[in-house]
């Protein structure tokens, strides 16, 4: 098989067949040794972090296969921390799609003025661009599709899965008593350019609280999973 | 007449009939006496700056009332350099909506990893909150909406009116041979909740070039004038 990408935090693999394998690596995103999920750099190695991240992304994908919700997902081998999945085409040069439940982070940040901090937000859903560079901005519909990144249509497909997929994470963390406050998900063109998840759901993709405290990505997995 | 707001440019009068009057300031926007339409602080004093906003403010507001377009224009007076309102409420605590026919200024900033310096765009709205402490960061509809600033209606109101403001003034540019690359406006709702164009198209209300050269908001005053 032969390596078509190097991540942060992830290595991406061409099968025989045609489809992807994604090898998930210790590699976390950070800065100055320190894990923020939400970082443009690779902050520090923590032994076995490639596996927790897999294991609680084969929970989410089966519970969004079995409902029909469509992702690239085919399969995860814990053990080599790899997950098969089928091969998909980023839109533009990659998108990040955030679903909100609570006023926090970027969101307060740029809405302060309007928003108070954990404000509820009714799943509100906002793209940014994935450039380093200009600190990955968000950008509306009309800009998307000007641009030629995103059709109108798959925009609308693209708000409506991250709301339905968002809702899934969100009950599946209630059930622990756990509150998701928001998620960063991505998507992408199949062979036939159907839409559909791409990537991972880990602890690094969102913030979850529990009881008013901040659950770390590697506890949130343990807490999901135990 | 009472005096009810102190603006960077203009004051704001209420009137004994209910009506508005804006007194227009020789005061411009700028940064360490240098003057930039775009700064939220108040740089320079220029004689005449404010009958120069208010005449060129008038030209448009005449043409836009002749085509049936809503303004909360009524009259105005250049040698006072007052114009005469209806009275009218701003979204939330104000917003700039911008039309861009040529990608630069923070839009190339934004998105230049999808545009280049100055390549055409076609009438692209976008609404900024004016906020100076965030930088007037720009918001989507669904966020103005779930933030009670603007319905979905009002936002669609909001976008027909922009395009339709900023092609007359492209139209009546291309007259002089100047080029239109992007205008900011302002809205707000009258007494009856309708929306309507509010505060004044000026030379810095907009970026202008003739062969390829930015012209100054003054002399650009001059020049659709003359």
């Amino acid at each position: 098989m032969k390596q078509i990408y190097t991540g942060k935090t992830k290595d991406v693999y061409e099968l025989e067949d045609g489809n992807f394998l994604l090898k998930f690596k210790d590699d976390v995103t950070g800065e100055n040794g320190v894990f923020d999920p939400g970082a443009n750099t690779v902050g520090l190695s923590i032994e076995g972090a490639g596996r927790a991240g897999l294991k609680l992304t084969q929970f989410f994908f089966e519970i969004l296969k079995e409902k029909g919700i469509p992702t690239h997902y085919i399969a995860a081998d814990i053990e080599e921390a790899t997950m098969t999945v089928v091969p998909a085409s980023v839109f533009g040069q990659g998108l990040e799609v955030i679903c909100r439940y609570r006023a926090v982070g970027s969101f307060l940040r740029r809405y302060g003025k309007y928003a108070e901090d954990g404000q509820p937000l009714d799943g509100f859903v906002e793209v940014t661009l994935k450039d380093d560079d200009r600190q990955d901005p968000p950008i509306s519909k009309d800009a998307l599709h000007m641009l030629g990144v995103l059709t109108n249509d798959e925009y609308d497909t693209l708000k409506t899965l991250t709301q339905q997929i968002s809702q899934v994470v969100k009950d599946e963390l209630a059930k622990k008593d756990i509150e998701l406050y928001d998620i960063k998900l991505e998507f992408g063109r199949d062979a036939n350019n159907h839409v559909l998840l791409i990537d991972e759901i880990s602890g690094g993709n969102m913030r979850a609280y529990k009881n008013g405290e901040y659950i770390e990505p590697l506890e949130l997995e343990k807490m999901m999973l135990q």
